[in-house]
């Protein structure tokens, strides 16, 4: 698809599922744009890939999601920050990221048991096997949430690693620090409630 | 502005610049999200506030930038995630997080010297005093570089803290653990190029 074409350092992008499925199942946040009522709209939530899918959830009345459910156009992306590159030339000094873009059209899970599904597995993303560690949604519970569903079919992934470009010869010789430092993610003690 | 109105739990949210500014500070990348020729499109990138404004960067003939240049509307999303709230029923599972939306039409910053100003503030931010611990654009890399800038004037903040919602009494003596496990972000060990 035309969209899906990487314009801008094409070289560092990929059609390549299992280099975008890994990048969504890693993240926990994605953010999602449409054309509101009152022009582009983008906010994050909460997301889980099953198979071809992403899946979204939140209350019934959620308009964002009641928007598109809709079947509008949306747009999604992910990004994961992986390091700040520091060179020694401010031109070349960058970031190091994966990142996700899906476009496509949202459709609602309508199906209990298909609903019940995504649920748990976004539970399971938050911690593993967290859905057979909670009390699962009743009827009730279930009928007040709302749960919509993306399709991969249009998604790219985009990437940048390592060390900064080669500075010009004429600044390899500075006097000042250039590498890598890495942004690192991680859980930490846990608080009970 | 009706557009800034937080619709979905507007408890959590706040119009305060502090509160706006603190997680604008913090936050590394934004999404940015607009129409563009093939529907609407969002797209990670680094950004630093200054004052009253917002600056994006990158290449000339960057073409996110230089469709926000036009002026038309944009929405900016900032999303810090704190922590993984986990209840002991499914349903009151949550994220703590922290978010600014900003919504606007951006212009081209064309001054050299606060084109300068702008990405001493971006190195700035990714290391402080970065800016002066590295060679400075000279004319041709300024010249080849794009400045947009998005004011503050209709940004809200939105944030959700703290442990989950009380479980219902017949939930609360369930054997399941509840409470919050913080999503720590922090900076590793630098390596050297």
């Amino acid at each position: 698809m035309d969209r899906t074409r990487l314009r801008r350092k094409p070289q560092r992008g990929s059609h390549d599922r299992a280099v975008i499925d890994a990048i969504l199942d890693e993240a926990l946040v994605c953010h999602v744009a449409f054309a509101s009522d009152h022009g582009p709209l983008v906010l994050p939530t909460t997301f889980v890939r099953i198979a071809d899918e992403l899946y979204l959830h939140g209350a019934a009345g959620n308009a964002m999601l009641s928007a598109l459910a809709d079947g509008r156009d949306a747009c999604l992306s992910v990004t994961l920050l992986d390091a700040l590159v520091l060179a020694r030339s401010a031109m070349h000094h960058s970031v190091n990221y994966r990142s996700v873009v899906v476009f496509g059209r949202a459709h609602r899970v309508e199906d209990p048991a298909h609903k019940r599904a995504v649920l748990a597995a976004l539970l399971d993303k938050m911690e593993p096997a967290r859905s057979t560690a909670c009390r699962p949604p009743n009827d009730k519970e279930l009928a007040a949430t709302q749960v919509i569903a993306l399709p991969l079919s249009e998604a790219s992934a985009k990437a940048r690693t390592g060390p900064p470009l080669p500075d010009e010869d004429e600044d390899a010789q500075l006097p000042y620090w250039a590498g890598v430092i890495p942004i690192v993610t991680t859980r930490g003690e846990r608080v009970r409630a």
